[in-house]
């Protein structure tokens, strides 16, 4: 019989671990920092990209493929950029035998390589808006790692656009912001506060960051994506410049845009539970798993109309197992199914048979029905979307239960661990190093648009504050 | 009005050189022997891949992802490996601000990563056979590069299989090569010969290679894909083992076989010609251009009805474009489409709106049909799929025109440039270096299932042969 897994209550980080290592997401490599991404976490990877890449087409983007190498010196270009990554880059020193004359970093993100090729591609207003995307592998060298939500190698996807002017810059920042607020609600089912960071947490080399923070089940924050508006800073590094509809030559502005295989980490630590991976539907590798039960010459009849069932509701566009393996007992595969996060269990054995109907048994709650078998399509499509709405309504309400308006340094102390604190904070980056210092870490999330701004005093020198921002500690 | 491409006729390298960079399929970098993909080129990947994806899955195989850098101490485990891929690495030496203690190499191929996972993963006959595939960018240094067809860093997809039998991991190995053939042939319309290659031409670290091989329309082959049987030698190096059914210990069998992106090379290679581009309808990006003519008040109604048609071509699954931009004549836009690969061109104007009806170009033949626009659809499908035939067969013919039997060194020389030659071989390297050498780069391509082997004896040598193999100048 396989071990339980570790329980939340005795140790988050451990079961968190846990939960990835024995649902066969992902392990750990001989390469300092990076995983290896297993199967079952690869199809969660999967189905992000599928929808993703089809929300970023819709909204006009095409893919393209850029150079995992940059020359180190089109780094040194943008000067804020250089500083923050400079301390996590990768470089390439010899290559075919040789010493290179000069040396190649690992893309840790591509502004300055597109930059370098925009720079060529652009010339008219009439080139504009230019709208790519790039799914790509990106190395930042990271002291302390954690699978999937830190890792010196990730996956993700970089969007990075040119346009006329700054307003039509802004407003694809804003939209792509939006793409991923709906993805990260509608389809991973994990609520995130949409909103601008602060100054000290931008990206390096933007002019303003947008980000979405989502609520992980110990209350720390995981910031899920970034949205960034890079004004000309990039576009003057590189020469990227148009003739506008004046016939003068101007920078275009930019924006870059991404998430990464970091969400699946979201994913895990929002919805699953001491039996393992919990995943919302719209996003799960498994929808059904049907496990056939029965003995000898009673196995037949029911391996058979179980098969019937799981073609029925593949032609749904759902995801179904058959398991038949008569090795492992029915219990011993209700913990598998459970482990690895199959939303639904359907359990068909001959007294069910005789009776025409099916046991359903729903991942997350457990709630267990018995339905005749000519419900079952039906009846497993309301599970499903009940479970798609469920995952996501639980985790806002825990959001709400965890979230404080603080009013002193006092309070934000006392509730450093508690969750997200809303309090006021006059925008300096001193106070905001106060906070963080005298909490052991509780940091500025973002300003989120759909919190209502009223100004009062900083929480930590009593000057004037535009309006509350939110502070947590996070991942 | 655009510039002309370089002919064919007047040098086929710059003629290939010109269909990439003007159709946007890919362009130069700052980075030496690499790409990028533009978003042109880039669709054809993506067509590609998904494609093949379903076709991998569809055979067992579930995707992975194992980390870009590998020690270098795993690559000196398998010597034939580390001897054939050491002249091509980059190697990251420093990290973070640090020098490294022992450098990482960017995977030029994963088989040593991945089977230091495999020796965790495996325990038992049990967890056989693992059948993993991973899309990926890889880099290998390369001398001279050509745009997708040699380049410093590519993208490709590597699978990697282990299982319990020598006899096993045959058989995956042709199942996969297979899976290469029919892609090729019925996908992208290029006729292949699927065969064993040569003991110096295998994979370094492979018992047996085998590999499908195009003819392009210059003549020269183009080896588009690789099966290998890798026998026991990297579960050697790292001791990836299993215990049997007799309860022993034994070393797993394995294969590794891959498909990178000098596809879009080799598609570019064999269909298109002096206009630009030619996509088989099955891996377009876009199957119709439905071109808006008439001016002023004319034109409302043309594209009213031109959208209503792109409706109907769409619900089929076609990828359709309405060009409605006015600033451009339709002159122009018929030489663009072409350029780009577009498969049919619908020209609709007020004439044909009011004769209910419409012109249907051809890319391949510029065949030109009108039919009533309430054929459109099925017309358009017929010609497409006539178009996805015609491409086949017409490659297969010029294959076949250009490949002729030879009988001494003599003939192989004065046919070193005409095509594939069909030749005795002792199957002695020293003979193959011979050819080589004598006809300034005939290689051997390899042994086709197809080709009857009959015994002769060698062009060089005279010693025994077992059957004709082919030889060719080739990319």
């Amino acid at each position: 019989m396989a071990e339980k897994l570790a329980p939340r209550e005795k140790g988050f980080s451990e079961w968190y671990v846990d939960v990835v290592l024995k649902a066969k997401l992902a392990d750990y490599s001989d390469v300092k920092g990076c995983m290896v991404i297993r199967p079952n976490g690869y199809a969660l990877w999967e189905n992000m990209q599928r929808v993703l890449d089809r929300m970023f087409k819709e909204t006009g983007h095409r893919n393209a493929y850029f150079p995992l190498l940059i020359p180190e010196s089109f780094l040194r270009k943008e000067a804020e950029h250089v500083e923050g990554f400079a301390p996590q880059l990768a470089v390439v020193t010899h290559a075919g035998g040789k010493k290179l004359e000069e040396p190649y970093v690992i893309r840790p993100t591509s502004e300055t390589i597109i930059n370098s090729m925009f720079s060529r591609w652009i010339q008219s207003y009439r080139d504009l808006p230019m709208l790519l995307n790039q799914w790509a592998n990106v190395i930042r060298w990271e002291m302390r790692t954690r699978l999937f939500l830190r890792t010196t190698e990730f996956l993700w996807q970089e969007g990075h656009t040119c346009h006329e002017t700054d307003g039509e810059a802004e407003a694809e920042t804003l939209r792509m912001l939006e793409v991923y607020r709906t993805f990260a609600e509608d389809y991973m089912a994990m609520p995130v506060l949409a909103g601008r960071k602060s100054e000290s947490e931008k990206f390096a080399g933007a002019v303003r960051t947008y980000s979405i923070e989502a609520m992980m089940q110990d209350k720390k924050a995981l910031q899920a994506g970034t949205s960034h508006n890079l004004g000309q800073n990039f576009a003057r590094a590189f020469n990227t410049a148009f003739q506008g509809r004046d016939g003068q030559q101007h920078h275009v502005w930019q924006t870059s845009w991404g998430v990464s295989t970091r969400l699946i980490g979201g994913l895990i630590l929002t919805h699953s539970d001491d039996a393992g991976l919990v995943v919302p539907p719209k996003l799960a590798a498994t929808h059904v798993a049907i496990v056939v039960i029965g003995k000898g010459e009673e196995r037949g009849p029911v391996l058979e109309r179980a098969q019937a069932v799981a073609a029925d509701l593949r032609r749904t566009g759902l995801s179904v197992l058959v398991d038949d393996d008569d090795t492992k007992s029915p219990g011993f595969k209700y913990y598998e199914h459970e482990l690895t996060g199959v939303c639904l269990r359907m359990e068909l054995g001959p007294k069910d048979l005789a009776k025409d109907q099916a046991v359903l048994v729903r991942r997350d709650d457990r709630a267990k029905v018995t339905v005749p078998l000519d419900a079952v399509v039906t009846q497993a499509q309301a599970m499903l979307d009940a479970m798609q709405a469920s995952l996501f309504a639980r985790a806002k309400q825990f959001r709400t239960d965890h979230t404080f308006e603080v009013n002193s340094m006092e309070e934000m102390k006392a509730r450093a661990d508690d969750g997200f604190l809303l309090a006021h904070w006059c925008e300096s980056p001193a106070c905001e190093a106060q906070v963080k210092e005298q909490t052991s870490g509780v940091t500025t999330r973002n300003r989120p648009f759909d919190l209502p701004q009223k100004p009062g005093t900083c929480v930590v020198c009593g000057q004037p504050s535009p309006g509350r921002m939110v502070f947590s500690k996070a991942y």
